[in-house]
């Protein structure tokens, strides 16, 4: 394998030259708080879903300067820096909103404190896993709605980077899929896996006479049983499905259809599969599935969803946009002026309001050194993730957020489930 | 480290149920040929960019089931399959078109052969480097032709996954970028890092009189010498120019520009460095910039681009669509049938035609059993990868690939540099 033994070189070269240049001046040790946040949610998104915050805090945790790493900076830094890094464990604070928990432009999604230098070290890598897993999340959290409750499987490995694809099944899990084709998530994040066969298989099944789909369909079930799931639609769909029942029995566990008009199909389908006696095989469906072809089969007696590529690249959302900012110095606000990027100074902390009915109203983003008045249903959202540098005790599993996320979502306005184009599904004040 | 000590489990779960189903009817050892192709470029793009090959070989030759890989799909696989899996080396051939070569609609870009078992196993792991790589290099080649040979810095990886953002800085130098912002880049394929400062760093310089934007000038010119590259856009762009030079002096490297209309603020730059006399510092400009907005930058004095979201992005085709698809087995070609994902079977080979003058005008698609009538300006396209699961001695070097593809680039037709939609820039003739 050619990955690193450490996650020190998920870095950008800068940050070491900052590092080096502080370092030579004095300023390395000043305390400072820098805010990640997303100044917009992607175009027309009512949203955001927090995600990786599990994954960071161990790679945060073991981000260390090795021999190997050392050997690869040595030869453009300097040696005060060289020894600063060779000794290098992130001391400070982590705190920020839980993983799983919904953000929207300017919510202070997370704060991490500490001394210029060991902070400023850590940008790229935070910025990395929170806008990758954040966006796969926030299109995974779209499909789960219009789903309404069918099994949602991932299964877009194929699309993405190879190990982008376990974070992805990681999100996509988060977020409430049932499952992923994705082995290492099943290893590395204990995501249930699934998956039963590909066209190549039935294809395998040709001799001299011509394709032998129901021998095809005969191996798979002698190995995984008739509670299976058989691909129906390498030649001819109905075809496919009156073989697929001659072979398994009408206990066969479900078809799947991979192409074409799935809507008609799955009707068809269900309508075949009912007359040749198989009313409990279900129907599974997928190619080329987002969030809105998902919703436009509401009506269609489907039973489970496999969704690939929009799922992993965000559903034309494929980075969530997220920055790291310098908020604070030694207790003074700093902020960047020029242009239309311009930020809040101060570091920062967060509740959200709802009403009595538990529906959330507002999200309210105050100095950490002041507190709103409190109202009834406030609830507080910044948690802690790392104390001086160790994880926090009791920090939420990945089941815990896929709970917490669940009911956060139950607990949006209903207009701010809808999957056309909006506005954010509660709106921000900024206290000063 | 949460990475594995394996790429095996970068495999879909369906790979491992195919495996044990054939391996129980004898179909297991069947003698195949599996094709890797896209069947479409992303909409409008002139051509495709093969990219990740070099990975992939590494990759596939340390395939294999440890102890760690065994014992996370134990449970669900048979003992005879977990026989086989503990055993497993890929011991077929790879051979394809070489990494940094161009691509078209259903051009063979890889080959894989060998038993039916050991082939699809390989599935997932082959599409999830080429499907991210070729999407990031060839989004990145048209930004290397918009940039008409100015300089071009990758900084995206805060975009991406941490290990997707490698990946991308080694295929965006593959397409001809100059420098990528990621160290682990740097160590682990070579390519060169490049970085300075952040908006955080002259943020940092406050105290309680106010910002100091001279002070952090200061320290990283101390620390890096007057040939770095100043961020002048923290507060006032004017402002921030006329110190830096106070600061460094006319001879100071290069100004950086990160924010606001880019190509106004460029020619400014430039007028007001020519005027205080540091008439070879250079502009950098960065934020938010794709292929077209590098383009729309031709007439502006800029020396170099810094690109971030739009490269790991692959700017709006963030896959390549590539399938791997079952063409032959035992020697019979084989071809899904049904719809509009129709295949063409059999093991094929690839040729591009071109004129005497070196611009291609075809790409040529034949069977591998056969040879077509011989051109005078023929170039064969596949080249051997793997033979028998083992490297090829005297693969192509990531510097090799980087100068064919820009060879390749200069022999397409004029029209197929155009960043606008159109069709591929030559056509494919499939012979049959």
């Amino acid at each position: 394998m050619t990955s690193p033994a450490s996650s020190a070189l998920f870095t950008d070269s800068y940050e070491l030259t900052m590092v080096a240049a502080a370092l030579r001046n004095g300023t390395a040790g000043r305390h400072c708080t820098f805010e990640v946040f997303a100044r917009t949610l992607p175009h027309g998104r009512r949203y955001g879903v927090v995600a990786g915050i599990g994954r960071l805090v161990q790679l945060v945790a073991e981000f260390r300067f090795g021999p190997e790493q050392l050997a690869a900076v040595e030869h453009t830094t300097d040696s005060t820096t060289l020894q600063w890094l060779r000794g290098y464990r992130f001391g400070g604070d982590l705190e920020g909103y839980r993983e799983g928990e919904l953000y929207f432009p300017g919510s202070p999604v997370l704060t991490v404190s500490g001394t210029f230098a060991e902070c400023v070290l850590l940008e790229t890598l935070v910025l990395s896993v929170l806008n990758h897993d954040s966006a796969v999340a926030s299109a995974a959290a779209r499909m789960v709605s219009a789903a309404g409750g069918r099994r949602l499987i991932e299964m877009g490995s194929r699309r993405t980077h190879e190990e982008a694809a376990v974070a992805s099944a990681r999100a996509a899990y988060l977020a409430g899929f049932d499952a992923t084709s994705n082995l290492e998530a099943g290893r590395r994040h204990g995501v249930p896996t699934s998956g039963t066969s590909a066209h190549a298989f039935t294809l395998l099944h040709t001799d001299a006479e011509g394709p032998d789909e129901a021998a095809a369909f005969r191996a798979q079930v002698d190995a995984l049983g008739v509670g299976t799931t058989l691909l129906v639609d390498t030649y001819d769909i109905t075809r496919g499905i009156e073989t697929a029942v001659a072979v398994a029995g009408p206990r066969l566990g479900a078809v799947r259809i991979d192409s074409g008009d799935l809507g008609v199909l799955a009707t068809q389908a269900r309508a075949q599969l009912d007359a040749l006696g198989a009313t409990s095989t279900r129907v599974v469906l997928s190619g080329d599935l987002d969030e809105h072809s998902i919703a436009a089969l509401r009506a269609e007696p489907v039973d489970a969803y496999g969704v690939g590529t929009a799922l992993v690249t965000g559903s034309g959302a494929p980075t969530a946009g997220m920055v790291y900012k310098l908020v604070e110095v030694d207790g003074v606000p700093v902020a960047k002026r020029s242009s239309h990027k311009a930020s809040r100074g101060g570091a920062k902390r967060a509740l959200r309001r709802a009403r009595d009915t538990g529906t959330v109203v507002e999200e309210v983003v105050y100095p950490a050194s002041g507190s709103p008045t409190p109202g009834e249903h406030d609830r507080a959202l910044i948690v802690p993730l790392l104390r001086a540098g160790v994880p926090v005790p009791g920090l939420a599993t990945l089941q815990d957020s896929r709970a917490h996320l669940a009911a956060a979502l139950v607990s949006l306005p209903w207009e701010g489930l809808k999957l056309s184009s909006g506005e954010a599904a509660i709106s921000t004040t900024f206290l000063g």
